[in-house]
């Protein structure tokens, strides 16, 4: 923020986004070349010790079940706490969607505080390089992934486990940082999370930046390629990257802006959704043994308990629950141009755990197994085109694991599939919308609108590691 | 909405800004001359008989105080409660200022639901035109106020009290409306409603539009002319107003917009509030009378009890509570120009009713009597520059009342004062930042950002009420 009475800026930078796309077409880094990451990778991996293992609720060092509630809590009260959630969706004009239950129960992470999730950029060579780290998390199905510069929750930052400094976290803090490139709240999984926000930031370093063991330096370009990988690159990174500015080539989209904030204000209108904290030992349908809690028909996920030792993080061992989801999600895009423009499907979706009714998510968004006991009506829209796509109009494909440290193997299938008029019409059915990515990438400067699976998605598209025709 | 698969539009109308900047500088008008309106108010007024008296709660109908909660609720859970709040204000990196109390307790009013407030707009004789609506609502110290075209509750226009059709409501609520220029879920009042969002529509009518009794079409210009003076246009139609598309003639602005949304989201993480729900009864500091709920030291509101017979609204007479502040309001923007692009100071403001912790208010906002008991330390910021400003500063000054459906003579004096650098210094205070309205009409076109104070003022600019030099 240096601006003085003399210089009152224009409102718009357009040259950040130009700089950032620049990276996004650079595949080849300054600093390291790609076909030189999974030895690094492996290399960091080596240099550290990371052990995970299941372990039950009573071996759990700090946790336990709060008497009066069963709710799962930290002795300190911090960190975060596994409660309960009753969740009742009523709507006005259109009705509940086949596939959204009119109410439910389940356990819900409930975590008040506000984490940082920060990449710090540098120019090198005139191209935009991201600071990234590779980073151990306990739920990560190979527990080390590339992370954001700083991946810390407000506990981390005032040093409520007593471990080390977050690197470069001064970066993210400081009056003086850097060029702020974006800066934005946003939601975490709805359902999984209650009403939880991380701060999503991107700065641009404007001094010598040391580089620290475990982390490198990479084009968007490169990690575009990464992210064509499975379970390379974290939820934390993908979230970041959703949020980078770029030009819009087009301009042109079949809503205007205005069209499609006043749907999004529409569909959430539409939509009473009343969601209230309650105690976990209530919920109906969910039963609690020794080494998880689950739902009586085995659905949806599990809440366990890990113990996990690693050497570079900042304290060196503990244990924690962790939220397991039972089968590996899906999570698509349906996309098409239109006169030339490209479009995606989004769906206005209900989550429980959501501040505001609905976020704009993919096409589809499930786990399969989920609706294996409902009848076809309740099976969610789009489902069985996507799973039944010819492999030739699929423009993406890969599998990635949400955030390692709250989540056990939450794998889930991302895709990109180009679809024509009759498996997905120019008129968009009720409760979704054909947007471009250049309106997407409008709505992410501001919280609340685009969830975290369609940020994923977006992410893929911002690093050029999707492409739609 | 209408877009077929070749025309794929421009994400952006700017003809439609255009057009309101027109409308805004229209001081005649092509249906009523402006001179002309106090006649037609106040024969609208003759036609229909108002009455409204302070009744005790025993009195009301249909209304009580629950048993075991004291909450105060309609038979049918329907309409609105008057419920107790909660609220505890921490913050991290510098405090809570000095004028936001760290913890309190209030009666709040929950009304879960989203009501609609629609402005038609239709173009005569080359300009655009709003339909207003001359309505009686209890709490108005004059009683007939100028509303927007519509403004209804869900409890409204799913007939829960059984009155008449909300005239015009198809223009809003059907999927043939005319085109949509706003359309935007707003908060209310964050110190008297609990997470109280309103849809905020202006909507251009394409056929004919037979003109109702009670209703007229006025400009913008000269809906202006009448916000120059006391009560005379309601909180819901300024509120409306305030989310008008404008050309921004500068394009620039001291914090470019990227900046500005990291002020507010570092604001946002800044604060944590925890606002919950609780019982009416259990409230410290608050006792219950026959004819009021107050506040033990006479401060902030009291709830209180009226009897309503109207001749048009849609049912005849009713009872309902109502809140009626103690003292008048004051809400001031300071204002200044930087290298010939004006500014107004915003303040980031907790409510303990706001849906996400913070939002832009004026820059002092309060009722005065409310800190009369505190040291100055605890008065707010710039509030005595605005209560001691030099008359010939004054840009802007009329009393205008918060909702009459709900409150009860809430008045607050509206203020725009240029400063100078002693009064308002280039570098704002914590807490505070220089935006300018382009931005502010950027902002508004997503909800949560500005509140209903600040939505006002800039109604205000948007009507040419207020000039910034």
């Amino acid at each position: 923020m240096t601006s003085t009475l003399l210089t009152v800026p224009s409102r718009h930078h357009d040259v950040v986004a130009e700089r950032v796309g620049r990276s996004a077409s650079s595949a080849q880094g300054a600093l390291m070349a790609t076909p030189r990451f999974d030895a690094w990778l492996a290399q960091r991996h080596a240099a550290n010790e990371f052990r995970v293992d299941r372990v039950p609720f009573a071996a759990l060092d700090g946790w336990s079940f709060a008497s009066g509630t069963d709710n799962l809590v930290h002795h300190t009260g911090r960190f975060f706490s596994v409660e309960g959630l009753d969740v009742t969706v009523s709507a006005d004009t259109h009705g509940v969607p086949g596939d959204v239950a009119p109410s439910w129960q389940q356990p819900i992470i409930r975590q008040p505080e506000i984490g940082i999730l920060g990449i710090l950029v540098k120019d090198f060579d005139g191209v935009l390089h991201c600071l990234m780290q590779a980073k151990m998390e306990p739920g990560n199905p190979n527990l080390l992934q590339l992370s954001p510069t700083v991946q810390a929750t407000r506990s981390n930052y005032t040093k409520v486990h007593r471990g080390a400094d977050v690197p470069y976290l001064e970066h993210f803090v400081r009056p003086d940082r850097g060029r702020v490139i974006a800066d934005v709240l946003q939601s975490e999984h709805g359902s999984w999370f209650f009403r939880k926000s991380n701060r999503n930031m991107i700065v641009e370093a404007t001094g010598d930046v040391p580089l620290r063991d475990d982390f490198c330096w990479l084009t968007l370009g490169q990690i575009g390629e990464l992210l064509r990988r499975d379970n390379i690159v974290n939820m934390d990174s993908r979230t970041v990257l959703s949020c980078l500015p770029l030009p819009d080539d087009y301009g042109r989209a079949r809503l205007t802006d205005t069209e499609l904030l006043s749907w999004i204000t529409g569909e959430r209108s539409h939509y009473s959704v009343h969601a209230r904290l309650k105690p976990l030992m209530t919920l109906d349908g969910w039963r609690r043994g020794e080494e998880c809690v689950e739902h009586e028909d085995g659905r949806y996920f599990k809440v366990v308990g890990v113990s996990v030792s690693a050497g570079n993080r900042e304290v060196k061992s503990w244990t924690q629950p962790l939220i397991e989801p039972v089968g590996q999600g899906i999570a698509a895009w349906v996309t098409r141009s239109f006169a030339g423009v490209p479009h995606v499907l989004v769906r206005a979706r209900v989550e429980g755990g959501f501040l505001d009714t609905i976020e704009l998510g993919p096409t589809v968004q499930c786990t399969v197994g989920n609706y294996a006991h409902l009848p076809s009506e309740n099976r969610p829209a789009f489902l069985d085109q996507v799973l039944r796509a010819d492999p030739a109009r699929i423009r993406y494909e890969a599998v990635h694991s949400e955030e390692g440290g709250r989540f056990l193997h939450a794998e889930s299938r991302y895709l990109v599939i180009e679809a024509d008029e009759e498996q997905a019409p120019t008129e968009a059915p009720q409760g979704f919308a054909w947007v471009t990515p250049g309106q997407l990438r409008s709505l992410v400067r501001h919280g609340h609108y685009v969830n975290v699976q369609a940020r994923t998605l977006l992410a893929c598209l911002n690093t050029a590691a999707a492409a739609l025709s």
